[in-house]
This record gives structure tokens, C-alpha cells and sequence, in this order.
């Protein structure tokens, strides 16, 4: 219990030097540990929340601007840089108020909490191209507007947006936390179109990591694109040094699906049939016919519409899924859970969009599950350093 | 990591010996492990989940019944007690299945998870004491239909309910597991009504606990009843020896009730104005004009309308709450987020009711808050050992 909290870290009013050293853990040694142990650095060449071993919880936001001044949007762009950075090492959104007389500068329930290695990831949607901002010509031609898809049931309510805000944290009140600050500090100018809150991982994003469990009881992920794989990345996840436009080379796209599962309708389903429809045994997570999770998968071997046959692919994603619920969602007393999807990727016209054209047309999988939010962005790449904000190349 | 997991503690079809020996851990010591730091014991004289340390996370259900056989009522509660005792164990709900031709016997996605320190609380709503199952004469007076209270904007979709099941865990996963498999034991015989997610703590229910924070960004419950408080347990929630029903001495009643927080209008009021409606100091948790979090609470000196000066009282409760979001909750952009509250009591009648009438009359919070759903249940005493049924002593 070592982890700098951020009650240690920032010394608020209020809190002594005697406070502290009751609290067993002098400030330079909670701040070591904190530092080694729990905290992702926010600066950088690339956004981090994309190969950073995939956190426990997450809490997406997706924003609309209501300003049309480009100004103010880079305003707030500045801001929620600063403010992620910030909190991601573990500080509070804002420097303490002096005066009771304002707002505080931050909500605090965070307080006490350690970094819980918070990143916050930013995305531009389609939408934020259009004609308010005059940045019809910047935009990429990668960042399509999605096609509609075979079973699709997307809810305009949970789908699109102009910016997105990917918060992943090992403590969701810290991933909350985090949304809720930037929402506060962009009032007026954005204002939040939905959210989702994620309880649990679905991928691992690094090969130190166990492959979860998504909530169809299965493994997820087995074959994700990990950290380690720097060829992969280069090739499938990174926007590269020839592709245009230029502001997003070390960025990435986005695809977020809110995809519900018929929870109901799977846990009736016999061991049998749910093992042939995923192509992977249950409890092992080996391909149908082998022995162990990290066997190769044999896609010929596999039943021609299980979703592992039909998900290989030579134009491969890196997922970063969470499994989720959001209570019961009609009188039917059925559970609306599932899998919020997330799916980071260098070109979506060649990545998601050909898989998941093949998916929705032949995947056993459909009868189990259907499609309700949709969303895709472009992650321009990191700030590279303190005075610099995420979007600069653009905005 | 030697803690002890589902997979690893049940030896399921597929894993061998030698897959747990590369995991690095024996089974005898991966039990040891797993019983000593991350376990909650399901049988014994009192539910668990009501003084145990509160955990981290909650998945909440409230279900309706629709039979109206008590045998079959009877059924469900003695097949949920039976697989929340393997569950809290870090079992799997029910045994592996033999074949693969049925549905398996537990959906599968806490398996590597540990238990998670998870416990399973079951109360009984007044409804379950109409005429369906003969039950009306055993309906105990102090389980009340709560009366409506100022400000009440209650939704029937996220209130009341025949039968709860309060599920808790370190680990949000377990949580969700646990409600999830009792749901898919139950279908026919219960469908649930509505649940609720909780992602954080809002109290602490041992002394070795952190006061944790709300969405308001105060420490919430410094002066909870706590585990090690025997004599105000006596008084204040468990049913004791004297009281009527017999079947209910050493149970509890809970009320939960959804408060939603007006997150964007707190966000806006200055820290004075957050601490004189409180009555604390935000950083440090003490009471308005003292230095410490636990200083004693000088009622008269706090502002006429601040919620710890009417919050406080004679008669005691148990809080148990947790913070929740559920998405932006219309057109507006407004996070639908705030406090579950969760509050074991002797009697409502003389706890929950009065407080709860002088707060909604004079609170300042109320400018800030809004109460969404509702719901009070017997919470039985536990099943004392197996074999026995949580309920029985009723049906």
C-alpha cells in the first residue's frame, strides 16, 4: 500500500507535512513508487491508451462541439491536454484554488486514489470535418464514414460524435473521474453525445498479460496484435511516415461498436453449440481440435461460419474491448450487456470494414448478438512534450 | 498473483495437472491462498454482505416472480443459495457439465478471476407478501411500503421489486458473474426488474478502511457504523432476539434508493458553497471548523440546512453505498450519475423514514440531488450451514 496517492502527491491545503508522515510514507518515496509503479506517461510520440497493457475499466466519452470557432475548440483541445496529463500522473485536473469563493478546479473524487495507470486517448470523428471549423480539406481519407452492415441495430444515441475521449484506468473511479473533469473544463464549447462505461478488459494488449474472458465466457483476443509486436504495429496500427495526411502519421483510427449480447439466448445454448459457433474450446480458449489457447489456428480445420475462421485475417486490428452493462433494457427482464468494442487500426477501408462486412454476413455469432452504437475516429498522434496539445497538427 | 482462481481451484475438463503446475502454483497452496486473502465465507448465522469491509465494486438486481407456486419460489431460493456459496467460494456456479449437449452449468466469464472477496445478500420486498404465495400474515411491520418524501422523482422501472440480490465484489466481473448465473438459474420462475451498477465504494464498513469519496468529492459515511461497532450492530441493524417476525431475528432491512447527482450544477458551485451544504471541509473530511476528518461533529455549529447536521442522529444506520453512472441521460449532455444508496437498519420505521424526512424537507444537498428509484426489503438471517436455504425460516 505504497502507491502515491494523490492526496500525498499534491499536498492540498489542508493536508500537513504531519499528515503525511502519519500516514506512514514520506512524499519522495510516495512519489517514487508512484512514478515505477502506477502511473502511464502522457507525453509522447503516440498517444498512450492504445499499446499500453490494456487496463481493467474503462469510461468512454463521446463529445459534440457546439461552437463553430476553431479557436475556441483548440482551446479546449489545450486544455483537456493539460488537464489529462495531469491527472494521469495522479495529479488533481486543476491546480487548487486559493479561494472557496470559485468552483474548485477539480472534482475530487480522485482524492486518495493512485494513478491506477490513467491514460486518456483523444479521437476526431468525421462529423468535426464537416463546414463549422473549415476543416473539410484536412480531412483523412481514411476516416470514413462507416457503411451500414448486414443485422446492423445502431441507436443514434449511442453512436458518433465529433471527439471522442477514451479513458482507461485500473480504478474505473479514476477513469471516471478523468471524463467527468474534461466534460467540466469543456463546458460550453462541447458537450457530451454518450458514454459507456466498461467493467472489464476483453484483450490483452501485451504478451505479460492473461487473456481475459469476455461475457460470453470465452477468451478474447488470443491472437491481438500485443505491444511487443513492433513489425504488427507498423504495419497494421500506426499511421505510417508515407500515408496522409500528414498530421496523422504516428496516429491511428478508431472503431467503437456497442455490441449487446443476447445473453439470454447464449446461456441457453448447449457447451456444444457455443464452442462450434466461437471455433475455440471454452474453458481452454485452443482452436477446436487442439490442445492449448496459443496453438495455431488451423482456419480450415474450423467450422466454415464459427467467428474465429471468419475473423482471421491477414489485415489484422489491435482490440482493446471492454465488456459491459447497462441494466435491464426493456420489461423483458433482459440484461443489456455485452461487449463495447474498440478497435485501433492504420486504415479502416481495409481493416474493419472488409472483416467486418464478412462478420455480419456469415458469422454464427449474429444470432447471438446485435450491433447497437457505432462510432469511428482519428487518434492523431501524441503531444510530444508539455506545451504541446493532442490535435496541434490540425487544429 | 498466488492468489487462487476459478480454473485453478476446480481443475475444470481440459486443464491438466501439469497446466497448473505451469502456472506456477500448486493446488493445495492456491487454496490456501485464496481462503486466507480473497474470500468471504457464505454460510453463518448472518447474511454476509452486510458488515463484511465493503468491496470495491456492486452489481445490484432486483427481481419479480412470476409464479405463484411457493414451491417453486422455494426452489429458486434454495438453488441461488447453493451457487452463491460455490460462487463465493471461487467455484463455478454449478458443477462442469458431463457433456457438451446441455447448456453449461456457469457462463464462464470469472473463470482465471479470484472470488474477489465477492458476498451475495438476498432481501424480500413487501410485494412478496401480496396473496400470490400465502405469505401476507408473515409480512413483518417494519417492512414498510416507504412513504413518499419531498423532492421524490421516482421511476417505477428502477424501483421496488419482489426479491433482491445485492452482489459485491473487489472485482466488478465477479459481481456481474454472480447476478448474471442467478438470473439464468431463476429464468422462469423470477425475471428481473431492474439492476444497477455500482463502479465505487461510497463507505466504509470496517475501521481498517479508508473513508472513501462520493461524486461530490467528499468523503462519505465518516461516522458509518462499522463491523467492530457490536453495540450499535445490536441496536441500530441487526433484528434481534425480541423482535417480531421470528423468522427474521438476526436479518436486517435494507432501503436502496438511486440518488441521482445534479453533477454539472455541483460542478459549478464554489468549494464554500459545497462545504457550508455538506458541512465538511472537502479536502480533509473534518467537520466544518475542526482540522481532522474523525473530529467529533458539533451539530449546532454547522449550518441549519448542511447534510451532516441533519444527517445526524440518534437512530443509526449501516450505509453501504456506491457510486454509479449510467450514460448521459438525455439530449442535454447531462452524465446520469451520483450515489446508490444502500442503508441496513433494525427498523426503517424509526431509521431510515425519519431521516430521510427531515433531509428531504431541509437539505440543502436537495438542490443538487434527485432520488430516481426506491426499494426496502427483509434481508433474512443467513443460511447457517449447508443445506439450509437463505429464506427458509419464511417459505
Amino acid at each position: 500500500m505504497n502507491r502515491v496517492t494523490r492526496r500525498r502527491l499534491i499536498g492540498l491545503a489542508g493536508v500537513s507535512a504531519a499528515g503525511l508522515a502519519a500516514g506512514g510514507v514520506g512524499l519522495g518515496k510516495a512519489l517514487e513508487d508512484g512514478a515505477a509503479e502506477d502511473t502511464v506517461p502522457f507525453y509522447g510520440p503516440v498517444q498512450s491508451g492504445i499499446t499500453t497493457p490494456a487496463q481493467d475499466r474503462l469510461h468512454f466519452a463521446s463529445f459534440d462541439v457546439a461552437t463553430t470557432s476553431r479557436r475556441e475548440l483548440r482551446d479546449v483541445m489545450r486544455a483537456w491536454t493539460e488537464a489529462s496529463a495531469r491527472m494521469c500522473a495522479g495529479r488533481t485536473a486543476g491546480p487548487a484554488n486559493a479561494t472557496g469563493a470559485l468552483p474548485p478546479d477539480d472534482t475530487g473524487e480522485a482524492l486518495g486514489l493512485t494513478p491506477a495507470r490513467l491514460t486518456v486517448t483523444f479521437g476526431f470523428g468525421p462529423t468535426l470535418f464537416d463546414d463549422r471549423f473549415g476543416l473539410a480539406s484536412k480531412r483523412p481519407a481514411a476516416l470514413i464514414d462507416l457503411p451500414p452492415f448486414a443485422g446492423d441495430s445502431l441507436q443514434a444515441e449511442r453512436s458518433g460524435g465529433d471527439i471522442a475521449v477514451q479513458a482507461c484506468a485500473d480504478d474505473p473511479q479514476v477513469a471516471f473521474h478523468a471524463v467527468r473533469n474534461l466534460a467540466r473544463i469543456g463546458r460550453g464549447v462541447v458537450y457530451m453525445r454518450w458514454s459507456q462505461l466498461g467493467f472489464g478488459r476483453t484483450s490483452s494488449t501485451s504478451r505479460a498479460q492473461d487473456t481475459p474472458r469476455n461475457l460470453m465466457g470465452f477468451k478474447d483476443g488470443t491472437n491481438n496484435i500485443k505491444l511487443e509486436d513492433d513489425d504488427a504495429l507498423r504495419r497494421f496500427v500506426w499511421v505510417g511516415d508515407g500515408d496522409d495526411p500528414a498530421w496523422m502519421r504516428n496516429g491511428s483510427y478508431l472503431v467503437s461498436r456497442r455490441i449487446r449480447m443476447l445473453i439470454e439466448v447464449w446461456d441457453r445454448a448447449t457447451l456444444d453449440d457455443q464452442e462450434q459457433t466461437i471455433g475455440r474450446h471454452k474453458t481452454t480458449g485452443a482452436p477446436l481440435g487442439a490442445a492449448r489457447e496459443f496453438d495455431a489456428v488451423h482456419a480450415d480445420a474450423l467450422p466454415v461460419d464459427s467467428h474465429v475462421r471468419l475473423a482471421k485475417t491477414d489485415a489484422r486490428i489491435l482490440r482493446r474491448g471492454y465488456s459491459f452493462t447497462d441494466g435491464v433494457d426493456d420489461r423483458l427482464g433482459q440484461l443489456d450487456a455485452g461487449l463495447f468494442f474498440l478497435a485501433f487500426q492504420r486504415d479502416p477501408r481495409t481493416q474493419f470494414v472488409p472483416l467486418q462486412r464478412r462478420l455480419a454476413q456469415n458469422d454464427a455469432l449474429n444470432e447471438y448478438i446485435s450491433h447497437t452504437g457505432s462510432a469511428i475516429f482519428a487518434v492523431p498522434p501524441g503531444a510530444p512534450a508539455p506545451g504541446r496539445f493532442v490535435g496541434d497538427g490540425l487544429l
